[in-house]
């Protein structure tokens, strides 16, 4: 097996957020994708050492804030390299409480989503949540980042509680 | 809710193809993602109205195949927009037989993968097959179309059956 060829799966970059008795949390996340149009479903695939997992399970809502082509490395690294266990991800940043009453972040997101969960799947690591959407909205004409953007124009780096991680 | 902030979402553009005693059949999909890493597996969303749907669930195997940024939208067509009921799709079309079973598209395809189902989840109209990867190669090294490519470049429609149908 090549792993190589797992690398021409094509993601967007998304922060993933959720709350537990009102104090947000989110983390970065590729792997977000339409599941059906009627009723108009998402999924998230999350890793289950994470906060926002923890989250998730137990609000039983999730936003998706699509990010825009121009994320500085500075905001997907708050997001996506450091646990909501440590610090307060949301301070300072651009965010509301939506419809479902999870967090929306709008920093450098052109686009949203909120759902609430109706299904879950364990897949060992991961458990893949499966929302009937709530409320979706653009909020710019950006284009939105691409993990192929991620990785090769940005030298991005993954973590290892993420869908895609190899190696070191 | 607006329906464009669905289509923020990024995705790739696959054949997911499968066989039911020998008979090859595929279908374009866009819903294709690494769900985790250790061990690696990928999941599939299918409409329940596919015939690919019917052979994936019965065979419990099913090939992706990643298609190149320049596939031609009579490709596309072939695998897309007719059903393998009416015809044989892979008649004249470049394929091998693969590890697990499954038949594999390699024409216009710059890699592969190969699953075995180990679990779905019912989500309504559609699918999830989540199967483990039993092989995964190279076979190319152009560029992947993205859905976006195709959409916004190609013009292409979107059938019914999709994820991500909204509308005529």
């Amino acid at each position: 097996m090549n792993p190589e060829a797992l690398y021409r799966i094509s993601y967007g970059l998304y922060v993933v957020s959720s709350h537990l008795d009102g104090r947000p949390n989110g983390q970065i996340a590729n792997t977000v994708f339409q599941v059906t149009s009627d009723p108009v479903m998402v999924a998230a695939c999350l890793n289950k050492q994470n906060l926002t997992h923890e989250y998730v399970s137990k609000s039983g809502v999730f936003s998706v804030s699509v990010l825009e082509r121009q994320t500085p490395m500075t905001f997907i690294g708050r997001f996506g390299f450091r646990s909501g266990r440590d610090f307060d991800k949301f301070d300072g940043v651009d965010f509301f409480w939506g419809k479902s009453g999870a967090p929306v972040v709008k920093e450098h997101a052109i686009a949203y989503i909120e759902a609430r969960v109706v299904d879950r799947m364990d897949v060992r690591s991961h458990t893949l949540f499966v929302g009937e959407v709530v409320e979706a909205e653009v909020l710019g004409e950006g284009e939105p980042l691409t993990y192929a953007d991620y990785h090769y124009l940005k030298k991005g780096k993954t973590p290892k509680t993420a869908t895609v991680y190899f190696r070191d």
